[in-house]
């Protein structure tokens, strides 16, 4: 049997979501806009997921606006830019540089501290009078560190900003609320929901173009046949993460702390400060991850070296190397990230495989 | 128990798709971008699903561009008008009509005759020295009417212009294949697949910007985590479309033939020529469909007047009103759309039950 060790990439399906998706393709597959009453069903559940997802962000349920996922989130999220200038932080994942290229006029990187922290001076220092956006991720996908949002976005609102965070990698594993905040993206797949689902949180009076053209689906800013299944999925993962969020937060930091104490010796280093639960970048100087992921997987342990996006790619991080990392040095950081399904006896078993690779 | 004739707005999920998902989300969950043999998996299972699609459609698997469904898929095409002219059917779907008004720089939108047929001459004559892309439904989604896509498609390379099709109505009812075809739509849960998946045809050499920025997925057109569970359905679905096609098509053709003779002697008239198998507008004068559907519901039938995502609006169908009906009469159209679960019995069951509803 593999350790599966790369949550942050994605988390399997819950059983329980999975047979309420089930239930849901059964029983309630009209098309939520037809006019007889079986589609009320279908806008019922749909209902209840929104609903859901504004009670845990703190916001209306007509600020939820669903997706197909993060990267569509972030997409949209960065149309807010509206082609002015826009501040977006260095270690951001792809989908929010990408994105901020194609829909800002201009783009201002700010880079983080060497724990991998985005400080709100250093964003203060990069908004100009034309800034309509500053995009700062409320937990980095890579290293898991988390930011201080709030202070981010109060600096925003004083100079006339939106402010957007991309909460894919924190929303259901530690509290995300919208207070301050005008745009905010989640993702299912990231908390055991379904892939192909996610919500962007838009403040009401933020204003965005329709992402999807069509007919008037979610207020008329993303039309298409809703994926009432996937919503539904992605509504109760929301319910599920919230109800065991504190006791698996400690279960979690305790798997890794568990998992770097059995490195005692080895010459690793943990990368970042105060970090998410589940997610842990080790640095392992003179050992390559892409080798490391090769020799692991081999031996039933499956990690990565940064964001799945990026693997193959043969590019270091742009986060490893933001953090002050050198390219080669960037090369040779493994990305753990813990979830439900494992236990300590697979940390230890993992930390020994990776202890035989990296001791000479 | 319900008599469900309106598979035109969407398709109940396949078990066998179902199962096919599940399994899928259960053995293959590892991100397909990840580094690991087991998302050497992922991508296979997908591989396989765009190899399907490739196949049907008489294309190159590189041709095949996953999306989140039939909206995305079109307002993706619209964007190869490159803010240009660009020729639209008067009677497409919302997500044509709206994307091509927001992507092109004008819209000329070509009227249909009396039949519900976009005549070959008339997209002709609409085609101006700066015209980019032209645009016609395979077949329509309100009438079922059949368009003659390859000679229109014909005209628009005679003139320089790519040629893009809705097919989501018409892909997995009867062979649809990209000969002479630039651009291509289809969505998955018109066939007995899931919702969020479709995919978008792209001729090797038709450009298009992006759809959505960020990691490199689908040749880096479209990013992000590749809904794999919804791709492994969408592929299992077409295939499962493919074997029955000619069988249920004879079979759709058959329970409307039914339908309609049990109307005999009801002031009703079928609107539009040469049709798809499963879809049947019923122009009922004096009976306005909004009614209609409430009463026929109430009696356990589900019918719709028009495209779904239309219903509610208040509007009268664009494409009834196109085809020579006055506001009045468009608003009195029902349109019927059978599918793999329909009976004989319940065809005579809904024709008597509307009989009752219209006749005197």
């Amino acid at each position: 049997m593999s350790i599966y060790l790369d949550h942050a990439a994605t988390t399997p399906v819950d059983e329980r979501v999975m047979e309420a998706m089930t239930r849901c393709m059964r029983e309630h597959f009209a098309n939520p806009s037809a006019a007889y009453s079986a589609a009320g069903q279908s806008r019922r559940v749909q209902r209840t997921a929104r609903q859901t997802i504004a009670r845990m962000l703190g916001c209306d349920h007509s600020e939820v606006f669903f997706t197909s996922g993060g990267t569509e989130g972030n997409n949209w999220a960065m149309q807010a830019a509206k082609e002015k200038h826009a501040v977006v932080s260095a270690i951001e994942h792809a989908s929010v540089l990408e994105a901020a290229k194609a829909y800002a006029g201009s783009v201002t990187l700010v880079q983080p501290d060497a724990d991998g922290v985005i400080r709100p001076e250093a964003v203060e220092n990069a908004i100009r009078p034309d800034t309509a956006l500053v995009s700062v991720q409320w937990a980095n996908n890579e290293t898991g560190v988390l930011q201080p949002v709030r202070e981010i976005a109060r600096i925003a609102h004083r100079h006339g900003a939106l402010f957007h965070t991309d909460a894919v990698q924190a929303f259901g594993h530690v509290a995300v609320n919208v207070e301050n905040i005008d745009l905010l993206t989640l993702s299912a797949h990231k908390f055991y929901g379904p892939r192909g689902a996610g919500c962007l949180y838009v403040k009401t009076g933020a204003k965005l173009p329709p992402l999807l053209h069509g007919g008037g689906q979610e207020g008329g800013l993303r039309a298409g046949t809703e994926n009432t299944p996937a919503i539904c999925g992605l509504g109760m993962a929301a319910e599920l993460a919230e109800e065991d969020m504190t006791g698996r937060a400690e279960r979690e930091r305790a798997l890794l702390d568990l998992f770097v104490q059995q490195l005692a010796g080895c010459p690793v280093r943990v990368l970042g400060g105060d970090r998410l639960p589940g997610i842990l970048a080790l640095f392992t100087p003179g050992h390559e991850s892409e080798a490391l992921i090769a020799r692991l997987d081999v031996k039933g342990v499956q990690v990565s070296g940064g964001a799945a996006c990026a693997a193959g790619s043969g590019q270091a991080s742009h986060v490893y190397r933001a953090m002050g990392l050198s390219d080669r040095e960037a090369r040779c950081v493994l990305r753990v990230s813990v979830g439900r399904g494992n236990t300590s006896e697979q940390m230890i078993e993992a930390a020994q495989t990776l202890r035989q690779l990296i001791l000479p």
